[in-house]
């Protein structure tokens, strides 16, 4: 079951996003858009200002009653770090608190730079770039969120394997990482980083059941259920990317036939593209960024070749999201990632129009499918976005415990819910 | 987000949940087995004994301290229907408060007769029925819940449409019963029961996330996540017999192809017995039941065709489990409904040793695969668990409301949580 605990923090968490979402604002509003009483606001505003992280920004006349104090979140309050590791690169970028990017960083992995201690000497320095780009004046980190492909354990900061780094097993990448980093290091994974950036930023913020489908060379969807993430038992939910598309179809680096991922994922487009036409021009071999940018100018030009690897990729994909439609009848369905963002509204006109051939009419009406709003790396955003929710989930206890001797403890005028 | 009252909802289910499996019990063990303090026990139990759901029945000395009151689930406090509509029947069981079955009738619905009046007339009888042979003295019924196939709108009380029934289309179902019985009513659908029975009384008790999958002549997935049942947006999730297994398969009446259903359901399994064997003697043409009954005495034979048919039912099975594994990581899998309960052992040692196969490792590891505990019908089990689950969640307004004037009011120790 969910304990208070559970609940205070997903409160929490929920107040703070819509005061960054609509500052300035004052408890009522964010009462009334939050669904809790006003007093469980007064409440938690009162722990988020203590934290430093929203300020009091004057009042406002409201009708026919007393003027409401308004509320605005502390930009400079503190800073945010988000790591994304990929395959073939490490990027980096520092927030503050509105979750406005500062500054950034990018290191390369070439081939074979993937053991466990050159990447994470790449994932110091560039940690260590932007700290250093922000300079002296700049706030307190309040911690470093990291997002590891593959499959990650939050309690002990293990990263269990990485679907494309063959040697990579069972790396203690927190412990590793916090010998070069002193800052609270927060790792998941993509699928996860993806998820709390809808969440929190993007088309899933307000929610309650949405799925964020991630195209990229790996492919997975991210799980927003009950207006939080779903990380299952083991923190390893959200494997869409192994769910079984075509029963002993291609085979998978997994060990599975037919995943959806051997099909919608980078090289599974690309596969196709070769199929259909083996001497390509539109065909990059080994570069799977400069084929899908080739395929997407292909499609604008419209190359048939394009056009028909952008339909049937749209259909496999549509199989797989009617899937995940029937299944968990979500409220919004966001593509997420690179491959979608380059390929865009094709293929997203193709996917709407192939999932609802596929899809059963009562969970297909209540599901939008969009691509993500976020204009920058949602890994990034989504992994800055673990440290914020790492320092607000520690608060309820620091609050307590720390509060400056002498200072007035503010009214509770209601426990938490 | 989930407002205040539905974790007091959440927890009053949890404790009344814990206090069924476990009569008699102290607060202290309760707040030891679901997690909450002690002080929101005691008040969640106050309400219980307030609505004369459970009694106090002594006390137990407790290691060097003052001894501990002890209360129990009040069997003959009130009395719950579980109806369960199927294409050809009608069941309906009449439960204590502890779900003991003190009643049961059975109807007949015969092809032809699913038209909505004749249905709510065999359903209202056999109601009546169970009601009668309870006797005069028997409980108060606190409500009436009813499992009907296909999309159900809880809100509302329509059944929008059966899966079998051609004809059957946005039906009034919960108006159309009210004519006729007077108790409170609670409309959802199979796979909702048989997860609401696993969840209280079943494999899923005490898990976080668990998946029930249902194999009937209809094939879903009801979902336990975050320690509650997931419905989705609009009440239709756990359609797992809706996903694509095979792309371009076997086609479906829902109009997609190759769902897991065609192949796993019971039409599906005679169909695989018909190609296999055509004139096997296993094969009883427009019979389920009893083909399904045949398989399962051919397989304790050691007959090859019905080994070959259990053995390639048990791999589309596992495809379609490593599916909901890898994408919802659950504790536990659990097998219901009478496909499942019929081929029993040898079904599931041929899912397990397949699922091994098709899942990912993390995930794999974490879940359990198992038979349904629950002897009798889970469906009117879990239809009954709806009438209980609704006369609690009204329950918190009624204490507040209808407190016997002069009766003192029960400390309220601690808001609920
Ligand atoms: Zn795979
Ligand atoms: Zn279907």
């Amino acid at each position: 079951m969910r304990t208070s605990r559970d609940i205070r923090t997903a409160n929490r968490y929920g107040v703070l996003r819509q005061i960054i979402a609509s500052s300035p604002t004052s408890r009522q509003e964010l009462a009334a858009a939050t669904g809790l009483s006003l007093a469980t606001v007064a409440t938690l505003v009162g722990e988020l200002l203590d934290l430093g992280m929203i300020t009091e920004v004057g009042f406002e006349e409201s009708a026919g009653g007393r003027p409401r104090d308004l509320v605005a979140v502390h930009a400079s309050g503190g800073a945010l770090v988000g790591v994304d590791i990929a395959e073939t690169y490490v990027h980096v970028e520092l927030f503050d608190l509105a979750l406005n990017v500062l500054a950034r960083a990018e290191e390369d992995v070439r081939p074979g730079e993937n053991r466990p201690e050159r990447l994470v000497g790449h994932v110091a320095a560039a940690v260590g770039s932007v700290v250093a780009q922000a300079g002296s004046g700049a706030a307190r980190v309040l911690g470093v969120g990291v997002s590891m492909p593959g499959q990650v354990d939050r309690g002990t900061g293990v990263s269990e394997y990485a679907p494309n780094w063959d040697h990579w097993h069972d790396v203690p990448l927190r412990d590793l990482l916090a010998e070069h980093i002193a800052y609270p290091l927060h790792l998941d994974n993509p699928l996860r980083a993806c998820a709390v950036a809808e969440l929190w930023f993007g088309a899933a913020r307000g929610r309650t059941d949405a799925v964020v489908v991630n195209l990229g060379t790996g492919v997975g969807a991210g799980l927003v259920l009950g207006g939080g993430v779903h990380r299952g038992v083991s923190n390893s939910a959200g494997e869409w990317g192994h769910t079984t598309l075509v029963l002993d179809g291609r085979p998978c680096h997994c060990g599975n036939h037919g995943c959806v991922e051997t099909y919608v994922g980078a090289p599974g487009i690309m596969r196709h593209l070769r199929e259909l036409s083996p001497g390509s021009a539109l065909l990059h071999p080994d570069d799977q960024t400069a084929t899908v940018n080739a395929l997407a100018r292909g499609v604008a030009a419209g190359d048939p070749v394009a056009v028909q690897v952008v339909r049937d990729t749209a259909r496999y994909l549509a199989a797989g999201i009617a899937d995940l439609v029937n299944l968990l009848n979500p409220e919004v369905v966001v593509l997420s990632s690179w491959v979608a963002a380059t390929l865009g509204e094709p293929l997203l006109a193709g996917v709407r129009e192939a999932v609802a051939r596929h899809a059963l009419r009562r969970p297909l009406t209540a599901t939008e499918i969009v691509l993500s709003p976020i204009p920058t790396d949602p890994v990034c955003l989504g992994a800055a976005t673990f440290a914020l929710e790492g320092a607000l989930g520690s608060a309820g206890q620091r609050t307590a415990a720390v509060r400056r001797p002498g200072a007035p403890a503010r009214s509770r005028t209601a426990p938490p819910e």
